[in-house]
């Protein structure tokens, strides 16, 4: 399609969340989330995102308050058995036509309720009905199928709400469209990821750096807990060209920087690990007091995970810790359950239990209550085994118990990633 | 202050959360989420949530884009150490004054970096420069501090975006603010959460009860893995009776719904297993191999929780299984790891080992890869070790290897929950 190609040189898109649970605070939108980010690595330009209530007047005012330049409108939410009914009867107002039966989308819907042994009803059934101005889209995650809409030379894309069904809809369905129909602009990120250094430490490391980069090249630093991305963007010129100032730019940030940069772009710290240890042909377990499993938790998140790592123990009681991890009972005695003897134990003796190259151990003070003057809250004490030996090393994570037991899992498996990497 | 008071009748506010990473999906904005629940729960109505990118123009055109109507604006993110500059020259520009600086927060900041043996630098000084036009709001949570515009008799409140921080500065200052200030409207919420059946299933079942509710309470189905919430609204009249008529309607519901309801408003279920445990005097463990230590760590994510949580086993391994749990070798060569008679020797064997009132157990195929015909991707076996025995079940979670985790996690604390509650 020449034409469309022409018209679409730097594509604009907006993103309208529909949805009273997100307003109240309710739930989060994490769609909209995803659709930023494959819109962004396919070089189209996000300019907005809303949220808005699931209410006539407020989906028509967002549509009516698009920026002219916008050529792509997502909307996701408002679909699904019990709210299709707004939604589609406001869109549909909006873009003409009538209410038509697509016997494929309901074939579709019976397939699906097959799979998990039922049957739809009347509420599923109503699903397959859908406005004669829209092209429906493949929904193959759930019931609620997507629609296309078109006004003047913008798209309109209606997406489900469920997290997953979005995802696979605006994956499969939409991106494909997108790439196939329109020209996009140059929109090009590379992502830094840096770990155990607080922003304006790694702001100063970097000013000299940072206050020579070219005017085109954008930098900015995303805190959260325990890791610190660096992105550096660029949206203009040729994308080759900007992809080779980003990657040069980078390269020279990760000389300053070092070991703190533990990865790339959307790579995870877990997947890093994994990579490290198939490389090594190595495994790992975990013996977590204070994380209570969310090491485990991450770790396993990778698939292929069972080729390195054997598996872990949650000891949150003293008698576990000894049990199942064969800490000397004397030693907590002495020193504490927190404490840089019993953490050493712990990870020895997860290593032992689980015939593993390398373990890792925490045991520290989550809090809120538990903490005294000696061991506050937030204190861990983190033990790495290694076939060198094992480490530990004590970090104040503050008073936040989430929090805390978040910086603590990350820090974990970074300390992990250096012992894998023989990082000194 | 009476004057306000007589304005702010039924408070309307919006949020605008400033970030690019936002805006590109590299981040997604929980700051908003937990905004609008405390506002909500305040009697705040919330109009609208909008995304905006981090420069002066896109900050400006917000700001004027405000609904007439809307009295309290809430800007997150732009500030902090290495991003100060747009947002509060934008906001200076805005609202008039120019930038002095306050002792008193700099010697915030320099406290905040002592008790992580750390020293402010350069940058770090330069948040405690504000403009003259705000009225600067206390962060005990980080170095950027809050700020609160006026303009008309519209409030700006312009909040750090570092969540913690966000949340702090929301709860500890804005929220008395608003409450001592204003005079909010009516919005109460009500909220049952239920387990294990479809959003349409639910719907069909409540289908009577439904059409007869009363027209100004308002009833959304929120569904998300595993997990289907029923939010029940009123948002006009006399606030007891509001909450008498949703409470009155919430009873009805759940006489229909039954078991099914596992909790009302903000509880978790991992709260709710804990309260029953607590008042049992009862332990649990948990055994886990496809779920890795989601379960463990859902439970301990919960303030003290080691009342009644004395560890748990990851076994990804087979040799884990038998070494740590006392699964049988023979029963894994004979009906293979992911079967129910090895989920029940888990659960057993947690039980034993932690020595335990209750114990839980998971083994399933995860995926994306290992799934075979008779024992595809998702299938998961859950078994529950109580006084009583143990059970099992199998349950088909679907493809998605994230998602399948979540709901087997899910699933197996709600089976628990139902053990520990003796509901038959």
């Amino acid at each position: 399609m020449p034409y469309i190609r022409e018209k679409f040189k730097n594509v604009q898109a907006e993103i309208i969340a529909i949805g009273d649970e997100i307003l109240v605070g309710q739930t989060t939108d994490t769609n909209s989330t995803f659709i930023a980010s494959q819109l962004s690595a396919n070089g189209v330009f996000v300019k907005q995102k809303r949220v808005i209530a699931d209410e006539e007047d407020s989906i028509t005012d967002a549509l009516n308050g698009i920026h002219p330049n916008t050529k792509l409108v997502f909307m996701t939410g408002g679909l699904g058995p019990t709210k299709d009914d707004i939604t589609k009867r406001t869109l549909m107002k909006y873009f003409g036509g009538e209410l038509i039966y697509h016997p494929e989308v309901y074939d579709h819907i019976v397939k699906l309720f097959a799979a998990f042994n039922r049957v739809p009803n009347k509420m599923n059934k109503e699903q397959a009905l859908l406005p004669s101005s829209c092209t429906p889209l493949n929904n193959d995650w759930g019931t609620a199928p997507g629609m296309r809409f078109q006004k003047g030379d913008t798209y309109y894309f209606s997406i489900p709400g469920v997290p997953y069904e979005a995802e696979g809809v605006v994956e499969h369905e939409i991106i494909p469209w997108i790439n196939e129909n329109l020209q996009n602009g140059t929109v090009v990120h590379h992502t830094l990821l840096t770990q155990g250094v607080p922003e304006s430490e790694l702001a100063e490391q970097l000013a000299d750096w940072e206050n020579a980069l070219p005017l085109k090249l954008k930098l900015a630093y995303l805190p959260s807990p325990g890791i610190v991305k660096l992105r550096l963007s660029v949206y203009e010129g040729d994308k080759l060209e900007a992809e080779k100032l980003v990657k040069r730019e980078a390269k020279k940030a990760i000389n300053i920087l070092g070991n703190v940069v533990f990865g790339e772009g959307n790579q995870k710290l877990e997947e890093i690990i994994g990579l490290s240890l198939l490389k090594e042909k190595a495994t790992v377990s975990t013996a977590e007091s204070c994380t209570g499993g969310l090491i485990a938790h991450i770790l396993t998140g990778v698939s292929g995970c069972s080729a390195y790592f054997n598996g872990g123990v949650v000891s949150y009681s003293n008698a576990s810790k000894t049990e199942l991890l064969g800490v000397d009972p004397l030693t907590i005695e002495k020193h504490g359950a927190v404490s840089k003897e019993v953490a050493m134990q712990m990870a020895a003796g997860a290593k032992k239990k689980f015939k593993t190259e390398y373990a890792v151990a925490t045991t520290g003070v989550a809090g809120p209550t538990g903490g005294s003057l000696e061991k506050p809250v937030g204190m861990v004490w983190i033990a790495v085994a290694s076939p060198d030996g094992v480490k530990a090393k004590c970090f104040y994570f503050g008073k936040n118990r989430k929090r805390n037991i978040k910086k603590a899992a990350l820090t974990s498996l970074d300390l992990l990633r250096r012992e894998v990497q023989k990082i000194k």
